[in-house]
């Protein structure tokens, strides 16, 4: 498999072929048009590397930290939900790879893997839990107690995700998890959160969400978490200056930009063009992440001149576990190690802290010289 | 049908497998080379929308007033001719779908359906008339006072059509109207202008256009008008600050941004470039509605964040009915509102009142950062 | 024919099919790579047209007055070499159909019919005479005599054509005229400026023009031109403001941007790009005249009300050659005229004078509201 | 062959279907998703040639001079490897075009003839010797002597490849040098700097620099090849002002703007971007030359007027040598002479003075005026 599957697009074009249907519309869809899904992508195009030369790049590193834990590369899995449509052991492969490159993995709270699972699957990956907000807060209380005893190092509340968005192909295919799936971290006691029905009227993953998310979270419910728990916190799905300094007022300890790959609202800005304008507002006062589109070395590196701490992978490693498992995710993982190796040593990068802001220009820049 | 069809997009891909080529042209078809018709769309996809978080969005309202009537969304039905070509009650359907949602219908002056007949027919519908001012000037006070009489809220003076824009597959089909309709305001009495025929050498519609309506109407013919009516008049058809000025000087109650779905003259602004412009020049002194190329909720959305009181849908509604009469058409307004109401919630608001200017961005903005 | 070609596009089309692929090519092809023949169209479409409404456009004129002849419409027929090859009465026809309409005919100093035949088959026709200097100034002395003699009212020399551009078609065709047609204006005496020969390394024509024309023509040739002749000067394919300038300085009537239908230089300005710059040089000290890429109304109004007297077109009128001869070339005129009468009744015009600067707005103006 | 093959893009197609796969995806391939093989095109074709008209360009001459020394063009050939794959006499064949034309030829380091090949087969014609060190510092000294002894001219360092970029084509192919040819400066003595091995993992070129070439290359190395050589030295592969100013400061000869033919970092300034910053920069204080996506007469004419003194070429010569060895260099390098002949007559310009910065300008430009 390996040794035709070079890059992540290839990965991607065999996992279109292979997936069924019903999960690769889940995976691959973007809200409505999919315009931002495009977009996202297009937009890291539009920035150019400044490459310097004659600089020793014999020895290179890639290591970093993310909340003060070292990582050998600085990009890590994002969270996407229901791994085990893609192979077996879903989750727990993609963690055990994470683990492997030395990185972070985030577990979704609509995972098909439980906490529990990762944590004894997976225990010496660095994890971070995705956290949802049930109406019901007992429910809530409880994941959270649970990722805290179950050695997991952040936690990273998506707010951007009261509903789901629109996604047209999961409305056509009235998507529903296979019947031998369920929410992992539900199985026991509450049964409705655990099942993703078949309803009449379109997609069932959306019917889930409008059932149980809670809408009507506000920044206090920011305040109610940080009451609850030790852990970190980091907001992910942020997009504007202005959400993310109400989230540092907040006591943020991350910022992670992001429009849930495009899944939420199309039209919304791609993630790097939010980014810049976020770093600005954030100016080094917390860490910042970033997630959308990335797909190659060059877009990582981007990305962390741009100032990013670290940049998350969301599809990339669904496509490496729809083709291997545990091996494609490992796959992905090097192509891209690889690939941003490549890139730093021939941009005069030895290190992460040499990809400063000036090695990044925009396209447009040049028609103003 | 309604189960398999997700979005306008699918209406409109679906009418133009089953409808005549002679309407369907006409209903499809703009100006020569069309390059409008794609750029009203194009334009609207250049902004983007910046959602914002963490604000409580559990119990959301899209209602909103035009000219003091209440309406349940912000969007409604733009006047088009000859409804009967897509379903056989056109425009009646048309109108009771726009009741079911609670929103306005605009009845077109060369509709095949007649005023008395859709305030039978739609009796609790907010209803507007479209007027084309005749050169003859009784044809058109009567057709004034017929809409008074009829309990319609308001006049829509369309004033970008002293003729009718050339419209290449009109010419090439010679377009007339089939034997069996009619312009229905005119059915008793003015027989030349209850019928297009066919002539030797284009279009039936152009030609009847020509023929009847008065090239020579100036803001005069504003104030004869508002003599003449107690009603309030809109101006449809305004692409320019200068004369959104002079619609306020006369004494418009609203001014309805709109190229006429790129119909008249291609190569006039998109329109919702146009608002901008006009927008800031009414500076609030009158109501401002839009229209063209709004096919998604998030379309309508920018339009509302722009400054817009309505988004108004013109080809839209003639899909749904060509798809499946009325269910077509309040399948079509239910599509919108579900989009429109998603794009509330993930963007943070829960009102109207909510969707204000700082949550739209032209995509140029980020070259400027 | 006429009744199912109903716009120039129609007519290229059609021509595409029926004219011999060595004529075909020559007519068609631009310099090189051909990337300004598509950006003479795509610039023009870069422009808005403003319209402005409820202005009396019950009766409009297109008549203006070029170098003092009335003409009942903005725009003429720019030179193009040997139309013989189009249709067997070639630049007869032609000018003869720019008669009916009521405009001007340019004809080419490489036409195959002779100065004196267009006199005799066209003789109420406005006509131009295009100049190309030959290194023998004899023979280009007689050019000029017998122009005037003629009954032409002005020469217009065209200063882009030192040499003939690379066009790869007619370097692949080795084009050359066939063997029945001429250079009708050396028909007598001069053999060698009378035929176009098939050579062993390419394109017959440019070699013609190399053997023939004189490359170093300066602006001191201007003015010994001027001493010759009592017509007024036109300066035909000026690109910047700097050599305006210089013409209005030799003494130039008019100023004729062009880029020679692309056939030059592939990568110069499009050339209406080049008559903003041009208009503003100028400042209405000399007619401005314009062509390329000028195939429907819009773009003939958007010309004008960026200072153009005139506008000119070549192509079209050989479209409407090949598939109508004299007919076809009227019914190209005509079309434009109907096309320009239609923009300006729907953009508020009744007169060319009304057709202003504000008429027009470059799309990217917008992107900086 | 030649007399169907009219400009350098007939030569690309044709070459591509002659060539085996390995060696045309080797020559063809630029890094990753090859998006700055395709803008080093487009960004050129961005600047429009401003053509100036009624000066004398009847005698014209390209004559230039590089480091001292007269060439016929203002343009040259680039050093690329291995280039006995497209023809059995490769990089003879080259130089001897080269010569025949009067310009120079660059020898790359990992050429497929060796230095005093290339020597004797084209004594006559100005040679460089482009120049990769070597971790073994002997081999580097080695090559720079006999260089020197062989009359090259001048040392082109490339600075751009302390390891060669991700190329996918050569990584599915696992590209490698066919058995009967090697890396020709190292055929004695150094077996392992001779073969190109294929390897289990993937290209065998990048692993062969991997293991050779030295990536701890600092500008100090530049300062040490000073001491060792008389020949003035040329820094290939500059892409920012920054770099450009160090290399002055280093005693670089000259700069040649390059990203590789786009082979190393996609993503990069296409190089005509970049050719402006370091223009700007270097201030006339050193020869800059630049190459990257050149295929035609105006690219050449645009880089000239921007300031820079030569244009090389790289893959156009390749092109040329598949398809006729030899004779197919030199007719690739007379098409581009006739083309920049052309433009030079058509803009005004008879000599390579004349091609002054006021002759370009961005297309970007007008949207400003
Ligand atoms: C199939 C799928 C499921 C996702 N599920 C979640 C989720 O459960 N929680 C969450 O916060 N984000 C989720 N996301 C968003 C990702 O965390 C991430 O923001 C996005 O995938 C990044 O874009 P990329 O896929 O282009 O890398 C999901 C994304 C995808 C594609
Ligand atoms: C088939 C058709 C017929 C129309 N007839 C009228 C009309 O009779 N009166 C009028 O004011 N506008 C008319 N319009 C313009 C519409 O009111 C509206 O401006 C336009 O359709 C909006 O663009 P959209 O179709 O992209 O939504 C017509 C438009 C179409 C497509
Ligand atoms: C086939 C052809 C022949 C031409 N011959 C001449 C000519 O003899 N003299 C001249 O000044 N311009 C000549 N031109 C240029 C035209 O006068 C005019 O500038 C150009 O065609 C305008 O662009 P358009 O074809 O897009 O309308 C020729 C153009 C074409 C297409
Ligand atoms: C097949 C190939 C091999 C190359 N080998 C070398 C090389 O050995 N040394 C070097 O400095 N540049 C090398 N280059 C880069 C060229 O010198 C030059 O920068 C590039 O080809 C210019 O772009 P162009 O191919 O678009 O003209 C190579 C390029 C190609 C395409």
């Amino acid at each position: 498999m390996s040794s035709s599957l070079v890059c992540v697009q290839d990965y991607e074009e065999q996992a279109t072929k292979i997936l069924p249907r019903n999960a690769l519309d889940y995976y691959r869809s973007g809200a409505t048009r999919e315009i931002t899904l495009q977009e996202n992508k297009d937009a890291i195009k539009r920035w150019y590397i400044r490459p310097r030369f004659l600089r020793d790049v014999s020895k290179r590193s890639m290591q970093t930290t993310v909340l003060g834990h070292t990582v050998n590369v600085p990009f890590g899995v994002a969270p996407t939900a229901m791994q085990r449509m893609a192979t077996p052991d879903g989750e727990s492969a993609n963690a055990r790879a994470a683990g492997k490159i030395g990185t972070v993995f985030t577990l979704s709270t609509i995972a098909t893997t439980s906490i529990e699972e990762i944590a004894s699957e997976a225990p010496d990956t660095l994890r971070f839990f995705q956290l949802y907000i049930y109406k019901d807060r007992a429910v809530t209380a409880s994941l959270v107690k649970r990722a805290e005893a179950a050695g997991f190092s952040a936690l990273v509340l998506t707010v951007d995700a009261p509903h789901f968005g629109i996604r047209l192909a999961d409305l056509r295919n009235k998507f529903t998890l296979p019947p031998h799936l369920g929410m992992a971290n539900f199985q026991t006691g509450d049964e409705k959160s655990n099942r993703v029905n078949t309803s009449a009227g379109g997609s069932g993953i959306n019917e889930y969400v409008k059932s149980l998310f809670d809408p009507s979270l506000t920044w206090d419910d920011v305040a109610w978490l940080k009451r609850l728990t030790h852990l970190p916190i980091v907001l992910k799905g942020i997009l504007t200056a202005e959400d993310a300094l109400l989230g540092l007022k907040a006591g943020a300890t991350g910022i992670w930009v992001s429009n849930h790959g495009a899944r939420q609202v199309d039209g919304v800005p791609p993630s790097i063009e939010a980014l810049s304008e976020i770093i600005k507002a954030v100016d080094g006062r917390c860490e910042v992440y970033v997630d959308g589109g990335f797909s190659e070395g060059t877009d990582i590196f981007k990305a962390l001149a741009l100032g990013a701490r670290m940049v998350f992978l969301g599809r990339p490693l669904l496509w490496g576990l729809a083709c291997g498992g545990e091996e494609g995710a490992l796959n992905i993982l090097n192509i891209l190690k690889g690939e941003l190796d490549s890139t730093m040593a021939l941009s005069g990068c030895a290190s992460i802290n040499d990809i400063t802001k000036d090695m990044v220009i925009r396209k447009d820049h040049y028609s103003r010289l």
